[in-house]
């Protein structure tokens, strides 16, 4: 799990001058709202995460013909996109801190959290009609569905405690990997990219997407409180059961102390150290790398570029990143 | 406060045949999703309320180019917008019933409710790009930011206990006044009408949906515990301050008992009772009625038809309800 590329400026290549501008369209968002409205949305937008999501617009539509003005306002809206998602989920998990930051439910309340992210859902789709595209407004809207419908098939796992790796891929796919695949489809629309490249881009998209969970879901374990910003295991305290558990219940026998604690919810700790030691998250890692590898073989349609070479480094941080 | 048009038949006019695909459009968003969102999508669409909405889409329809299946579309479109607001509208407010149902927080929880409103927007947006109109997205997306953004000014005018009628009729222009002129708007430019009789439309949709706001926000005082389905004055109770307390305050001296409750927030029965009494609730009825008046001369634009008088009908009908 050494990361070998931490720069971002090695990481995002050919456009990291562009992406800052992402950040500025977001916090122009904030003006022209009532007190209450505009000061949730310059605190939501105040933040700057990883910015992998606006990264992948950007590199996507370098493979194409390069508008940057377009492509920042689809990176916008899908950052949008991504934003209502944390915003809603924060309120869900009443979480009061994400990243060490407090959250819109924690500094104001659930009520307003669920009306910001609500704002902001509709918000991201107004940016998208911008683009003058019923074919993005449509897979935005797609999106949102697969993403939210992913949030409620996870609450339903979590209240069954159904350790089940096709269904914690349905999740993942839906909630992490849909949103990763609309960032490089649409840009590849965007920017007038022909149909197979589209198709290929979307691949990249969806594998990325789904290897950058299940390394984020083996961060969960293998990280420590002051990278991660939060404890280790708190997915599994929260009852969200995540591969490397998963990998671990079908090491095991059905009547080890750890798999029934796994169905009976306790004993948390328990289940995170047993992860630990037992060798899963390298397991987990493997299938994380198989998603990588998936992911840059979909790039072999494009010539070289360092776009392209940009994107190919992207699959393999996502997979070693520490945090 | 005598309706004198209470059959929908005699109501919806010449749509009232159409009117029904829209809810057997909705009740089939529920199929083909994992248990869970089918469930609670299959549960929110059983239940038919006034579809006044979907009545506002097909006859302002009629008043152009007639494509049942694609105002069908837009109706069910902004069904779920307005299904979407009511879900979450329950789960910030906790409430337990309406209209005599239990609402998703209270069959399922706050959770459940908050991912099933935000996979609603979504698929209201999935629907409306069904329609292959850009200007249709926006608008609906321009929409959905007036809502959440008069909800948000309300939750915020509560909070503060504002009594002001500018403020009131800002919160209702975006919480319900929007949709309706969306409704109306939509189907104007989906079936093909001029610009001038869109912006007629849009101003009939507004007006009507101020009317039908007050009127609502009268009824909430007037009605009794039967047909309201709650308690009468239970906006009050939760904090919200309408109409007809902003102009009682309005009447007595600014150190009266009364307007010390409304800002205190205490005594919500000894306001409710002198909001009854005071005759300011005809008061609020008549600005009812002048937004219902502007309404229906917003319809001189166009020919008598048989659609233009139910749309007439509808306006007068929207003040004189009884629930």
């Amino acid at each position: 799990m050494e990361s070998d590329v931490t720069d971002t400026a090695l990481l995002y290549g050919p456009v990291v001058d562009d992406i800052p501008r992402v950040a500025d369209r977001l916090r122009g968002l904030s003006n022209g709202h009532h007190a209450l409205l505009g000061d949730t949305l310059a605190y939501v937008f105040e933040t700057e995460g990883k910015r992998i999501r606006p990264a992948l617009v950007m590199l996507s539509g370098k493979l194409g013909s390069y508008d940057v003005g377009r492509l920042v306002t689809l990176a916008a809206s899908l950052e949008v996109v991504h934003t209502a998602t944390l915003v809603h989920d924060d309120t869900i998990d009443q979480a009061l801190t994400r990243r060490g930051l407090r959250t819109i439910n924690a500094v104001w309340n659930g009520k307003v959290a669920i009306l910001v992210g609500d704002f902001l859902f509709a918000q991201s789709a107004h940016l998208a009609a911008q683009l003058d595209s019923v074919r993005i407004m449509s897979l935005l809207s797609e999106t949102v569905m697969a993403m939210s419908s992913g949030e409620l098939r996870q609450y339903a796992s979590s209240e069954a405690r159904v350790i089940d790796e096709a269904d914690y891929f349905q999740r993942i796919a839906g909630k992490t990997a849909s949103l990763f695949a609309m960032c490089c489809q649409g840009a590849a629309i965007v920017s007038g990219q022909p149909e197979h490249q589209i198709e290929a881009l979307r691949t990249y998209g969806t594998n990325l997407g789904l290897a950058f969970q299940i390394a984020d879901d083996v961060l969960d374990f293998a990280g420590d409180e002051t990278t991660l910003g939060k404890p280790a295991g708190s997915d599994l305290s929260q009852g969200t059961i995540t591969l490397p558990a998963i990998l671990l219940a079908q090491r095991l026998s059905p009547d080890s102390p750890v798999v029934a604690d796994l169905h009976s919810g306790r004993n948390a700790h328990r289940v995170v150290d047993a992860v630990r030691v037992s060798g899963v998250l390298d397991d987990a890692l493997q299938r994380a790398l198989e998603y990588a590898v998936a992911a840059r073989s979909a790039l072999s349609v494009f010539p070289d570029s360092d776009a392209r070479d940009a994107l190919v480094h992207l699959a393999d941080h996502v997979v070693n990143r520490r945090r």
